[in-house]
């Protein structure tokens, strides 16, 4: 069996939803932290694994991947994980597919990205200003995203394609939770949301406190920097 | 055979590359134009079509479907295309779907959108002042994405997957000559962005003029709002 070596950073919520992955289905891999807050990634020979210096990838025997579903969607295949990961039947394959390229620019941009860019990474850490309607505009922004998770995604299941857990769930629920970093729970207000995380936490057992173990230390290190937010 | 409805508007990119898809594959469909500019998309009628109220959308038989790449991963399936458009030959589609989900946050936001919002859209058609920084700052970031499409992508091969065609450069075309409307053509200074650009063409024949015959008006009737771009 090849081997697989997977480039990854415990604070990065695409890693995280890989790691949930891998860690769910027992692949057996090398850990290579390479960490953004190091700059680990900035380096040339980092460059040869990823071309966009980003995390995560992999490296499987000699096939370099990297972007976290890109990945998902190969090592579904690759280690022929039970089906309801990434189902074969093509409307459920198209449901999950739907979500998982709205993620991109919603659950990610909006969601995990641009609520904690402005209102921690940008001023606390990068000593940049943000403008308090700048940050409201990023709450609200992430509002309209949950309301479509909320009234679309999760209408009529318990997971976003399904009855049973999937990638598309992984790949969601390590943006949505991001924004808990600033004390913004995704799930207030929101029954279906709320629903679907503790369905994920079922799912995915010890798996799931132990891939974000790093990020709730994160959490605690942090906590206070930001007053409460009126969410 | 059940029927194909295709809700889309001529001058939004992701509808663009669904359409080549179909015209290229001769696939039989019912055009519904859904023109974002008249707001037909903002309806209660054309929520049940597609709930982000986005285009493209598409409704076959009974199942109903948006996200442009979404769409085209199940039309190849579903319509049996030939195999090159998306291969199913493992590490080929993963190299694809590599592509397709860096796409929305790099080509997408960065290439067809933040571009032509800043220069064209905020400034000329909703009357938003637009800073000479946050105009020049589109223009770093579509070059900072031109430069992983040329030095990655295109590195070794005619197309993005390949030496034939696939629905990863029906994307990524459709995104990297939007910019076109302002005078950046991003093929300039760069010779693989550049012949991509030709064999995309060559590939498609008559279809990629035909699907664009709206866009290039449009460009024609929007010719001087903007004065020449130092890029």
């Amino acid at each position: 069996m090849a081997k697989l070596n997977f480039y990854f950073d415990p604070l990065s919520e695409p890693c995280r939803s890989v790691q949930l992955f891998l860690e769910a289905n027992k692949i057996p891999y090398e850990t290579k932290h390479t960490d953004l807050i190091t700059a680990a990634t900035r380096t040339e020979e980092y460059r040869k694994i990823s071309p966009t210096q980003t995390v995560p990838a992999i490296v499987h025997g000699e096939f370099k991947l990297f972007e976290s579903v890109a990945i998902l969607q190969y090592l579904a295949g690759a280690f022929s994980t039970p089906d309801h990961w990434y189902p074969s039947e093509a409307k459920k394959r198209a449901r999950i597919n739907e979500y998982l390229h709205w993620h991109h620019l919603n659950s990610r941009w909006k969601g995990g990205l641009l609520v904690v860019m402005k209102y921690i990474y940008l001023p606390h850490f990068y000593k940049q200003e943000v403008s308090e309607e700048d940050k409201k505009g990023s709450i609200i922004a992430l509002k309209q995203t949950l309301d479509t998770f909320e009234n679309y995604f999760l209408k009529d299941n318990r997971f976003i394609a399904g009855d049973e857990i999937s990638i598309a769930d992984l790949m969601a629920v390590g943006e949505l939770i991001a924004p808990d970093i600033i004390g913004v729970y995704v799930g207030k207000g929101r029954p279906r949301v709320q629903a679907w995380h503790q369905n994920i936490k079922a799912a995915l057992g010890a798996v799931y406190d132990s891939v974000h173990a790093a990020m709730y230390k994160h959490m605690d290190d942090i906590k206070g920097l930001v007053p409460p937010i009126d969410y």
